[in-house]
């Protein structure tokens, strides 16, 4: 049986948010190729959390690009910047976060849409989220309009006009408690994701993080319980 | 003596154009980082030209950055797709060629960004050439406009408005032979580049790709001497 779906490549970090996404393509039809980035987190359990993702979804391709992003620094998660702790909603709120990554999501979406291109696809997913996003200008609507734009510009099917790009953000107006929920009613299991700047040794989450407290409220918003496990709350 | 010149990254790839790029930013007062990336072109004589075009000029950070591009094949530069020969410039006109590597100066202006980010520079210098561009849509001056658009929403420079990014493509409306002479005006040793697709095993370039044959014509054009040697003529 040959598989008719639509082709779209997705972004997977491994953390909450792309797992959702990755779910929602699925529903809509697509056949995903998953996309994950080693850019040198400082640990490898994002990885590890893509790959079962993946599997668990059912994914047949599933390409772990490696970036040496250290070769720039310039940021906490790529660079040795401590990761903030216990920060609070208002904290969070000013400015943008040490863990800001430069043109992070710019290179992330340049690198899938050359994948999608050999793939003949047209559609990207990637799971940025405008509400809780922590000041990242690369998680914006209109950023990801401007690329958008500039990939019917930049590639062949801009100049054959044979195709317009959708780079789909299902996530983008969701709280992390809808976006909580969502998964939920598609089956993702969150037990597989990792969320953490800052685990363990053991790759356990420290529950400190700005990337931990937006998980957990988000799960304590949607009346669930985050299946993962924390080193202290 | 401290260096008051204002950083610029210059994407650098070994050949002709990038050669004259660089020289075309040092002229205008810019520091120059330069950028190269190891795209598995499948020889490495394009990554030692642009070493020796690096030293030359005087240029004091040079990354060359690991690109994978393999993984998602798609490219006669990039795969085991053959190098065509000895076309027509009518041939070379007819649509898209097969040397096209998808998305790919996306993917370069995109990693060129988030290093000026780390280094608070917002001028990048990249050698596309509209006239001699060969059907490569992201060679066109509205791909340029679109990235920049793009860097002025997606970067921190974009949200917190403190300078407009500035794609400069100083080659873009010049034709090869006019390349050459700003070029060899700037002092710019061409023996130092490489621009063959496809090289022979100790180096020496075919004569007969399209790359080869637009800097034969450029040289013949500006009545100056190639001083690379070919294989065959």
């Amino acid at each position: 049986m040959s598989d008719e779906r639509k082709p779209a490549v997705v972004l997977v970090s491994g953390g909450l948010d792309s797992a959702t996404v990755l779910a929602i393509a699925i529903s809509e039809g697509y056949k995903p190729f998953a996309l994950s980035f080693g850019y040198e987190q400082g640990h490898v359990y994002e990885l590890e959390a893509a790959r079962r993702v993946c599997e668990a979804a059912g994914v047949q391709r599933h390409i772990n690009f490696p970036l040496k992003l250290r070769a720039f620094g310039g940021s906490a998660l790529t660079a040795d910047i401590s990761v903030p702790k216990d920060r609070t909603a208002e904290e969070m709120d000013t400015g943008i976060p040490v863990t800001y990554v430069p043109a992070r999501n710019t290179v992330f979406l340049a690198l899938a849409a050359a994948w999608a291109e050999t793939l003949n696809a047209f559609d990207v997913f990637i799971g940025v989220n405008a509400i809780d996003y922590s000041g990242y200008p690369d998680c914006r609507p209109e950023f990801i309009d401007a690329f958008r734009q500039l990939m019917d510009v930049g590639t062949k099917s801009g100049v054959e006009g044979s195709e317009r790009w959708n780079i789909h953000t299902p996530l983008i107006s969701l709280s992390k408690a809808e976006i909580i929920r969502v998964g939920t009613a598609l089956g993702v299991d969150y037990g597989l994701t990792h969320s953490c700047y800052d685990p363990d040794e053991n790759g356990i989450s420290c529950g400190h993080c700005d990337s931990c407290q937006l998980r957990l409220q988000g799960f304590a918003e949607a009346g669930l319980e985050d299946p993962v496990t924390y080193s202290s709350r």
